[in-house]
């Protein structure tokens, strides 16, 4: 089971793919998607689908996996990372994949084991549990690699479930 | 000089085509892409895009003109809004085509001619300039027609001022 993370944006979309083998978690790749300011926004918007449309042919996940977004005192932030957002579950779900939605509190419960958690415990944790030598930089792709661990850990509980565990 | 005028949303998303041939604006299509509520949000944005090719294909329009978005009170609207845009953005772009943005002022001061105009006197302005029968429908496509004429209006002012007139 192989998950794609992504931390969408317009400056930076962050991705991280991670796979569950073996009853772990293990890192394959991680990075950002950059654009350039001075570029118009439908070629920035062109750039991150042209880019996702890579990783995907070349990772072959099995799921993306987003953080839900919700309104930000910024507004002009939010709207622009909809735009990327709208893109990234367009290309996702062109490509025939399953997309996994998750709240920051469910990544953050799953990642850390509790809702309250600050960023840089989410980053100590997805260090720990990848056994990564540092800490994933920058912040964009260390948010996808939580949630693409939040989409395994939730596979996982399914699966589990469904065996009659539980 | 083609126009392809969009209004983006989820539910529904305007679109009006409209030349500007010999001197004046003549209505060539209008209509909605329409999403049902109970389809997942990546796939609703996969059929706009679908739809929005298909349109392209179809109208060959010159250029594709786009309300700029502005934050709204409903904070959960201008995110499912937003996602839409952007995929309509990176759909026009990914077709080669420019992209003209304006904003609500500019939309009606270019069709009625004040910034203060309300939806009704939009629609009677429209239906007016391109002289349909009767008041362009629903509202989405209304207003995706409204940008239309706005940005062939723009166009046309900005041939005037570049031939020496202004």
């Amino acid at each position: 089971m192989r998950a794609l993370g992504i931390d969408p944006g317009t400056a930076t979309t962050g991705y991280g793919i991670v796979d569950y083998l073996a009853g772990r978690e293990k890192l394959v790749h991680y990075g950002t998607i950059r654009t350039a300011a001075e570029m118009d926004m439908p070629i920035r918007l062109c750039r991150i689908k042209g880019e996702l449309d890579r990783l995907l042919q070349e990772y072959q996940p099995d799921v993306v996996a987003v953080e839900e977004l919700f309104y930000h005192r910024n507004s002009k932030t939010v709207i622009t990372v909809a735009q990327s957002r709208g893109v990234v579950l367009m290309t996702a779900a062109a490509a025939g994949l399953p997309i996994a939605e998750y709240t920051p509190l469910q990544v953050k419960q799953s990642v850390v084991g509790y809702g309250n958690a600050d960023k840089r415990q989410v980053q100590i944790m997805v260090q720990r549990i990848l056994a990564m030598n540092e800490m994933p930089r920058p912040d964009d792709a260390a948010d996808a690699l939580a949630v693409a661990i939040c989409c395994l850990h939730s596979y996982r509980l399914s699966r589990f479930i469904k065996d009659g565990n539980l």
